[in-house]
């Protein structure tokens, strides 16, 4: 196993098997060690009953997030505790981005922080995520 | 504007109009003043890259049982902080039903916990959640 | 070791060894099985700038709940996460009661609810928390 | 009132009536308009029953470092929701480290990142919170 090519190998594996990246039309824009940032446009079937932006949809596209960083150095990460602060209500049309980065990571357990952006540049949503590292890898070696 | 009337109303209104619930093809079983359950049956379409079932399907299940049972008494209620923690993996195939009730509700701040359950009645994620309550209502007094 | 017997060492443990329980003056009124109860009074020197109950004394008071609850089986526990919701501002004088119950356990990780009532039965805060489960025991068997 | 004076004042303010500050010997380190850092050396009566210092503790230091932030631009700030997230184990004899950024503030709402460092500069604990900010200001105008 090349280490220099597992964050781009985690990338294309993440980008073509989660499924929540289709459904809701993610774009996996970077992914390397330890760090990752995933966008997308929301429409209208992303709205809940008040016509703004779904607190699962911004989650969701954050999960993808971490989901890359967290397993950006090839062992399989489980996602344990993930808590989201949601800062600023999100309307149709806009385009967020949601960069994690890791924190700390250590034998079993990592820890990240996501900001979720529009497209001004304000934060809309804040997370914090930890991690479960399991000893098995995602790729023979 | 009839309160007893009220969760009916609110369960209508998110019925209809939240996008998620579509788009993950989720029932609303329940929604009473304080309290809520929704189900749904997890598909190929809502695993991510290992293949169980995505944080952002189970955090958007329990998304919409907050969602009832926070806006059930008629103001509008936004989601300030929500916590998850996962406690058991999911399989496709699944039939994960979110029931939330409401802990303590104040004038602006109200506290939930939402507990997700599998078809075998085993927790598969369990989450703490902290709403803004608006002046406004949802419907005309 | 005598597992029934395992909460009461654990409870005697804890009440003897941790010492925030003496630097806040805490009672543990029980220890079970995955639960737990602790109490203690509200003095001055318990108190932020506010002259209200400081965070962090029903933080610490939350804590040693959950650290009895979790370490109640005899295998030694640490604290992963741990998320708090104030929901009630709490004057000296008051008696805070803080009661933990496991919502599930599996091989490496746990997690608790855990309710701080004042002595009107009052919710002052609503905590969620994982841990993390070693596999050394407490206790030589 | 001076703006510019506010979070000096607010240091003082903390600094003088906390009374937390006072039983676990913290050091109010610096108060900035968003930001703050306070620190403390762990000593035996701050550990837990495993002899490692306890998570209240820990809790306690970086809850002085939120409400200091939350509270530096004037306006009473009370504390909503907190995460903490443990990454390292402390013993005694450690200085620990907690620094406080503001990521967002509203008209009610602040979200805020603590990072909780030890002698050698590792990452011991990660906090996310979030405060209500009240009406009121904490000086005569």
């Amino acid at each position: 196993m090349n280490l220099d090519n597992t964050p781009l190998r985690i990338k294309e594996l993440i980008g073509n098997k989660d499924r929540l990246v289709d459904l809701f039309g993610m774009e996996i824009l970077e992914c390397q060690e330890g760090s990752s940032s995933v966008g997308m446009l929301v429409k209208d079937s992303h709205l809940n009953a008040a016509d703004i932006c779904h607190g699962g949809t911004i989650f969701a596209l954050s999960d993808v997030a971490f989901a890359l960083a967290s397993n950006s150095h090839g062992r399989i990460a489980l996602a344990l505790d993930v808590s989201i602060s949601y800062t600023k209500p999100v309307c149709a049309g806009a385009y967020l981005t949601a960069r994690c980065r890791e924190m700390q990571r250590g034998k079993k357990i990592a820890n990240y922080v996501i900001e979720v952006e529009d497209s001004e540049g304000d934060l809309v949503a804040l997370l914090k995520a930890t991690s479960f590292i399991k000893d098995k890898t995602h790729f023979e070696e």
